[in-house]
C-alpha cells in the first residue's frame, strides 16, 4: 500500500528556518493532545477525530445497499446540500472520475448536485434535465431549513411526486439529517424516507467520512471501503505528517506569508482544493486572523496566476499536491518535420513532462521567494484520497489551536443569512 | 439596450473616502490618455484598445463560415490553447450555456478544450472520447511551440489523420497564429489549413475579441456580432465606468486591501472570474506589487469562504458581478405542512431570493469591514458580456499604469518554462 508523504524542505526562508519550524513541533503535538483529550475550544465538535476507525461493517453495508438501489433504479440522483454537505462528496467524486465523464455512457445513475446555490436558471436547467426521468434524491441538511437546499428540495420533491407518484418518490428519497430533531427528520418520518444520521459532534466541513459524503460517493460508483481504510491508516500513522504541515504553515504565516495557495497539477483535484478552502478558511478565518486559502490548477494557471506568483507581493506560499502515477499511459509521438520542436521529448510519457513542469515551477517559485510545501500522492484512488482527507482534517484542527482560535465554529456565516431573512420579510428578522 | 453599471458607494471606508477616490480620477483619466496616445510602457501591445470598433463585416462573416463548417460536419471540436488562448472563449461560452449542457442534446458540434494542461489522464480521456468520431481542431498558438498546446495538437492531429485521413483532417483543422512567422504558420501553409491571425499588438489575455476567442465562441453556437457590439458600446461610452473602477480599486489597494475577490451569484460566471484573474494578475503582479486576484461563487462559497471573508484579516475587498435578470422563471411552491419554513417566500421567484442573498451579504460584509464594488449586469447575454470584457480590459490597462507597472508584459511566466526545458533535457537550456 502506498502512502502520502510531505516534504517541507523547500519551505525554508531566511526567516523560516528548519529550526524555527522544528521549534513549533512541540506546540503542534500539544494541539494534537488537546484534540485527543477533548479539552480545547469547540470540543463538542471533535467527533471526526476517531470517526474513520469507528465506522462499522453494518454502516458501510447499509450505505452500499442504499447506493445500489439508487444506482440501479434511477437515471439521475440529485444530491442536495451546501458547504460541507456538498464539497466533500464533490471533491472525491471529481478526483476519481474520468475527465470527460459527463460525455461518456454512465454505468449507473448519474449523480448531480443542487441546493448549493440559489441560481434560478440553474434550478430550471436541472429540472428540465431530470423531468421525465426516474430520479432519486439525497437530501442532506442537519436542520432541513437551510435556505439553499430547502428551496431545491421543495422543487425537486414536488417534481418527482408529480411525475412518479408519492410512493415511488418516497422510496427513492434518502434524508441525511439529525438523529432526532429538525424539519427534515420530521418530514422523513412522515413520508417514510430511508435516513442516515449526521452525528452531533461532527461539523459540516469535517463530515465527508459520514454518510453525508459516503452515500453520494457510493452512488457515483466508488469504493467507500477503500476511502475509509485510507483515512483509518492516516488516523493511526499520520502524526508526523500532520505536525509537519501544521508547524510549517503556522511558521510561514507568522513570518508574513498571508496567502496559502493549494496547487495541483491534475485538473481532477480542482474540487479537492475547494473542499480544502472551506476546511481551512472556515476553521481559521476569525478574530481578524487566519491564512487566506486560495487554489490554482497548474499548469493551466501558470498561464494566468503564474506571473503574480512569480513576481507579485511576497506574501504567499504554496502547498503542492503532487500525484505520482497516472492511471493511463499516453506517449508523445515522434514527428518527422518536428516544426513544434517537441521531438526532444518524443517517446516519453505526458505525465513525465507534467512532473518536470512541477519540479521546474517549484525551483522557479522558490527562487522568486515563494516557499513550497510538497504533499506527494501516489495515485488518485480511494485509499489515497481517504488518507489526504484525514490528513488535512487533523492538521486543520491542530493548526487552528496553534493559531489560538476555535477551529470548529463559524459564527460569521450567520451574518448574511440574518440580513437575507430580514430583506425577504421572514417573521422575527430585522435589518 | 441595457448596459452594465458600477456602484462604488459601499466601497468607502474611514481611509478610503469618496474624496480620496475622486482625487484619483484625474490619474485614471491620464492613464486612459496614455493608453490612447500609445506613449506608455508596453505600447506595442495596446491593439486591443480600438479592436472592437475595427472588426470588419468580412472578418465576422469569415469566422461564422468556419464555425458553421465545423459545427455541421463534426461531432466534437477541440479548441487547443492555454492562458489567453483558452480562458476568454471558455468564460463566454460557460456564461451563455445551459448549466447542464454536457448532459443535454447538442445542436451542433460539442466544443471541448485541450492543451490547457499537461494531464496525461486528461489527454487519454479526451482521445478516448473523440476517437471514432469526426472531430475538428482549432489550434491557437502564436508560436506553435508552447509545450501544453503543442503536445495536445501533436496527439490529436495524429489521431484525426489516422482515423479520417490527412485530407479530411486538414479541412477540419483551423490554425489561429502569427500572420507570417512561427512553427504553426509554417505547418498551416504546408498542410493547407484555414487560418486566422493573432494580431501582433494584442497580448494573449486581451485577445478574446480576436479570432482567438471569437471562433470557438461561434463554434459553440453563440452570437459573436452581439458580443462585439457590446464591446463597441463600451469602447465608445465606458470612460466613466472604467475610471471609477480603476480609481476605487487602486485607492483600496493603497489603503492595505491586498486581495480583490471577484464575486458572482450565478455559477455560469465562474470562468469569467478565471479570465479576470489572468487579466489582472498577469497585468499587475510584478515588481513585488499588485492586488492578489481571487474569486468566489456565491452563495455556494458563503458556506466555505464566507467565514473568512466576514471575520478574517481585514485585507480584502469585493467586486460583485450582479446579474439582474435570469433567463427562466422558477417560482417557489407553497407546501401545506411548511416543515422547512419556506412558505414566507412561496410564490416568489428563486432569483428574487438570490438578489436578497446578495444584498444581505453586501450589508454583512461591509459591516464586517469588507468594501464592496458592485457591477450590475442586466442579463447574461452576448451584448452584456461584450461590454463586461471591454470594461475589464480598459480598466486593467488604466489600473496597471496607475500602479506604475507595464500592464502588457509577463516576464515571470518564463521562469518555470526554462527550468522545465532544462529538466527535460531540451538543447540549450540548463538549470
Amino acid at each position: 500500500m502506498n502512502y502520502i508523504k510531505i516534504d517541507n524542505t523547500a519551505a525554508f526562508t531566511p526567516e523560516v528556518t528548519a529550526e524555527s519550524v522544528n521549534a513549533l513541533l512541540p506546540q503542534a503535538a500539544a494541539a494534537a493532545q488537546t484534540l485527543e483529550a477533548g479539552t480545547g475550544a469547540g470540543n463538542d465538535f471533535t467527533g471526526w477525530l476517531h470517526l474513520p476507525g469507528s465506522i462499522t461493517e453494518e454502516q458501510l453495508t447499509a450505505i452500499e445497499r442504499s447506493a445500489r438501489l439508487l444506482r440501479e433504479e434511477c437515471d439521475y440522483v440529485v444530491a442536495i446540500g451546501i458547504g460541507g454537505s456538498y464539497l466533500g462528496a464533490k471533491a472525491v467524486i471529481e478526483a476519481l472520475s474520468d475527465n470527460f465523464a459527463a460525455l461518456k455512457p454512465a454505468r449507473g445513475a448519474r449523480l448531480l448536485f443542487a441546493g448549493n446555490n440559489i441560481g434560478e436558471d440553474y434550478l430550471h436547467d436541472l429540472m428540465q434535465l431530470v423531468s421525465g426521468h426516474r430520479f432519486g434524491i439525497i437530501v442532506i441538511s442537519k436542520s432541513g431549513t437551510t435556505t439553499e437546499p430547502a428551496i431545491a428540495f421543495r422543487l425537486l420533491k414536488g417534481l418527482l411526486e408529480r411525475e412518479q407518484g408519492r410512493e415511488w418518490a418516497a422510496r427513492h428519497t434518502i434524508a441525511i439529517t439529525d438523529v432526532a430533531r429538525g424539519a427534515l427528520r420530521t418530514l422523513a418520518t412522515t413520508e417514510g424516507y430511508d435516513t442516515y444520521v449526521i452525528p452531533d459532534n461532527v461539523g459540516g466541513r469535517f463530515s465527508v467520512l459520514t454518510p453525508v459524503g459516503l452515500l453520494p460517493i457510493a452512488v457515483a460508483g466508488f469504493d467507500i471501503r477503500a476511502l475509509v481504510a485510507g483515512a483509518v491508516a492516516m488516523e493511526r500513522e499520520g502524526d508526523t505528517l500532520t505536525a509537519t504541515y501544521a508547524a510549517t504553515r503556522n511558521t510561514l504565516y507568522a513570518s508574513g506569508k498571508k496567502i496559502e495557495l493549494l496547487v495541483n497539477y491534475d485538473p481532477r483535484l480542482h474540487f479537492l482544493a475547494e473542499w480544502w478552502k472551506q476546511l481551512y478558511g472556515e476553521s481559521e478565518g476569525k478574530q481578524h486572523k487566519g491564512i487566506f486559502p486560495a487554489a490554482v490548477d497548474f499548469t493551466t494557471d501558470l498561464h494566468s496566476m503564474g506571473q503574480w506568483i512569480q513576481d507579485g507581493e511576497r506574501t504567499i506560499f504554496e502547498t503542492v499536491l503532487s500525484v505520482e502515477n497516472q492511471l493511463h499511459e499516453v506517449t508523445i509521438p515522434t514527428d518527422e518535420a518536428d516544426l513544434d520542436g517537441l521531438n526532444y521529448i518524443a517517446g516519453r510519457r505526458v505525465g513525465e513532462v507534467n512532473n518536470m513542469a512541477e519540479l521546474g515551477t517549484r525551483l522557479a517559485h522558490v527562487d522568486g521567494g515563494v516557499p513550497n510545501i510538497r504533499i506527494t500522492v501516489p495515485t488518485l484512488n480511494e485509499h489515497c484520497l481517504g488518507q489526504l482527507i484525514y490528513f488535512f482534517e487533523k492538521a486543520c484542527g491542530m493548526s487552528g489551536y496553534m493559531l489560538g482560535v476555535n477551529p470548529f465554529d463559524q459564527p460569521g456565516v450567520e451574518a448574511y443569512k440574518k440580513n437575507m431573512f430580514a430583506l425577504l420579510g421572514k417573521p422575527g428578522y430585522t435589518l
